[in-house]
């Protein structure tokens, strides 16, 4: 029987999924994991009550978390993800000619749940020889490692249970120390319709460790309000200073439905409405 | 006591409202009539079941409707609003220096029920002497009238009942009789995540009179899927034409909030998953 999945983002408001079918209901140690079927969106990955990507969108989100720090990077060759269970941020950063990709995922049942339901969010990503992936403890994996990385993107959940220590500064000071002198780091950063205290944190921590501090915006139709934010933080390379055409140039070929030259700046330049919440 | 308010979008999918408080509620001839205040934003005018407008975020939606087509006419003295009766698209377009605009709205309680619950929206538009406002229905007013216009604009609901018309091409074909050579027409047409063949049916009427016919996006967060599309249609200016800086010019100190020569370029150029909608 056809039940009403709602996914709430704020005070009052929610968006408001038919399920038409359920795929996959189990509890991991760390969250309630499900896989359902709906008529506008196909298959969504949910963890506890949260729609985290969609067969339908999930280019959205992951396009803008990957292709704009990556372009910002003038050479990424080592990238670094923690989250990001699903495989989608993984299989866009692949696109690129990366040398290494290291993933750090908690939670063993996302990857499994999505490789098994939704297949093609991840495609080949997991198998790709460039991929490591370690279902570890993402926070206590970045203070412990040696190595250095070009690029860092963090694909949590909201700010609950484990994913809390994902955005405090402690965690960005360790991804500071991680990344190279051109380190480029991106973490998602919430909605700029009822997330606003997020995002001025996500901000303000990251401006402790990094010189330059971009929000950027983006339309993700499965997560309500539909309007999102990502933050990037960088050593030296500054988004803003590339034009449409350098950043068609790095992604030419790549076969993306979103990110583009124009949509960079776009994503860079929020109306007026918005310039409060994401350059304060 | 609370209730919840459901915008249904597409199969299957809804932006769900807590209405905390009912201040209006009443069937007109034409519609049932709601004002209801919600936490997240303020106070809407919902008709029928589908919410219109907001307090929190009318200018999205006004602002794109009247200033991309007013700027793409390059001095607009006279403007036609078919619809719009809650006035938030008549304040905006009077925000140029036009010297009359003739609102025809069909239903009256919708003027009311907005100037008694939410006077912002109109602010003193009503009171403008610039304005004509005509109690009418607007395809028989087009059909009938003597009258030319610089630029008109549809604020209309969604295609059912007494809007069908206004999504038709003989409707089209009366606005552009009624059209100065520079003429330029805007109108909402839909969602372009589940009303595409709504989006398609207008590009196609539209074309059939107008040599420039160009759909463009803009982000409605009270519309469910947040996306939503207009088109514009000319006699000969094509928006696509203008580059920011002349937009930016055009609209400075008119105290925009959404609107700008950047967001007229990113609204004209959806990114390339929403192509296939805006450009057929």
């Amino acid at each position: 029987m056809a039940e009403w999945l709602w996914d709430h983002g704020g005070e009052g408001f929610a968006q408001v999924y038919r399920t038409d079918e359920v795929l996959f209901d189990a509890a991991s140690p760390y969250q309630r994991v499900r896989v359902v079927r709906t008529p506008m969106f196909g298959r969504m990955l949910v963890l506890d009550d949260a729609v985290q990507t969609s067969e339908a969108d999930e280019f959205c989100y992951h396009e803008l978390l990957a292709h704009l720090p990556l372009v910002t990077h003038p050479a990424p060759k080592r990238v670094l993800i923690v989250g990001g269970g699903d495989g989608g941020l993984l299989e866009e950063a692949l696109k690129h000619p990366v040398e290494r990709a290291v993933m750090v995922e908690i939670d063993r049942m996302v990857v499994d749940a999505t490789l098994r339901w939704i297949p093609q969010i991840p495609g080949e990503a997991f198998e790709d020889p460039r991929t490591e992936l370690r279902i570890e403890d993402g926070f206590a994996y970045v203070r412990g490692c040696a190595e250095r990385f070009d690029v860092a993107l963090v694909d949590s959940t909201d700010p609950q249970g484990p994913s809390v220590p994902l955005f405090g500064a402690a965690f960005y000071g360790d991804l500071h120390r991680l990344l190279g002198e051109d380190g480029v780091l991106a973490v998602q950063s919430g909605s700029p319709l009822y997330q606003q205290d997020l995002v001025a944190e996500v901000r303000r921590n990251l401006r402790q460790h990094f010189p330059v501090v971009r929000t950027y915006l983006a339309c993700v139709p499965s997560y309500p309000g539909v309007l999102w934010t990502f933050t990037l933080a960088s050593k030296r390379h500054d988004p803003k200073a590339l034009d449409p055409q350098q950043v068609d140039r790095r992604v030419a070929g790549l076969g993306l439905r979103y990110y583009t030259g124009l949509q960079h700046v776009a994503s860079l330049n929020p109306p007026p409405f918005l310039r409060d919440v994401l350059e304060a």
